[in-house]
């Protein structure tokens, strides 16, 4: 039996970097021998959510099974990194409730920064009014209130980013620094 | 990081005795200290697979979600025992060939068994015409032509069929008689 892990939760537009910095972390959990999963959107829609859209039920659908996998993954001890765009407040704050042991990570670009990287194409398209209902051009992000990291990744390098995070999980007792994730409750696991 | 684990899938009609024998299972696996997650079909559908219905097309998805979870879950050294009815053999074995580390038990009892057993009241349903597709009645299943162990639950005891399940997965190198699960490879994993 493994003591329970916890869920790393990314929430930001597209190209704010969820990806990139999911595997810095994703190195860095490596190099200090613990157990991860990246439960990236796009994956995840692929294997749990095809036929879903992206209107706001079928996009809280999707988040809500990541959430669901999250936390089952995080019981067995695996750490769970989601890497979905989840725009909005009220289904990852119902995520939150369900798994206490929740890190929400606001990924804070301003769109314009996300729409000239625009790695995937996607907000071209998205103006071009290929694409509808695409999260920062014409549907809503909505920010979380009280995150317990901040990532401004147009003012800090993808390794900042990532330092934030580990220094956030050690801080909330998930994690010991370089070392295994801390059990459930051994030390100040309160936001 | 942990040894990758294996997947337990149980297979049959309503009423075999699928929830019954796993949750022996997870009696005996507690017992030897492994980590396992039940993933029970309608558990999964109510998360995964909500407003899916119970065409073969449907049942088909809801049953390769349950492997992927199951499988993502199995990699991260949880033995993941999947109990639906997964009455296609073709979706059971494409389960398979992406997970290798496979246990398909079949829970082998002649539907006039589990008609006189129903447990949930479902056939009675099926017959009276209120469920429409189920499986067994008016909707196929289909038997595994080389399941790891075949569980005749009508002819058994639920601790004889538990037994031979873990006697199989014994076999397989994929769990020491009373002791952790054998690491990928390492003791003739092969079927």
């Amino acid at each position: 039996m493994h003591s329970p892990a916890f869920i790393l939760w990314f929430t930001g537009l597209s190209g704010a970097g969820k990806s990139t910095i999911a595997a810095e972390l994703a190195r860095e959990l490596t190099r200090r021998g613990l157990d991860f999963e990246v439960l990236d959107g796009d994956v995840v829609r692929e294997n749990l959510s095809k036929g879903l859209g992206f209107g706001k039920a079928d996009r809280d659908i999707n988040v809500r099974r990541i959430g669901w996998v999250a936390g089952t993954l995080a019981k067995h001890g695996c750490i769970a990194i989601g890497a979905a765009i989840s725009p909005y407040r009220a289904v990852r704050d119902e995520i939150r409730a369900q798994y206490p042991r929740f890190v929400e990570v606001h990924l804070k670009v301003p769109v314009e920064v996300c729409e000239a990287r625009d790695v995937k194409g996607l907000y071209k398209k998205a103006r071009a009014g290929e694409l509808t209902g695409f999260t920062g051009v014409d549907d809503p992000y909505e920010e979380p209130l009280h995150p317990e990291v901040v990532c401004e990744t147009h003012q800090e390098t993808v390794a900042q980013s990532a330092a934030k995070i580990l220094h956030a999980c050690e801080r909330l007792g998930y994690l010991s620094p370089g070392a295994s994730p801390v059990a459930d409750g051994a030390s100040g696991a309160a936001r």
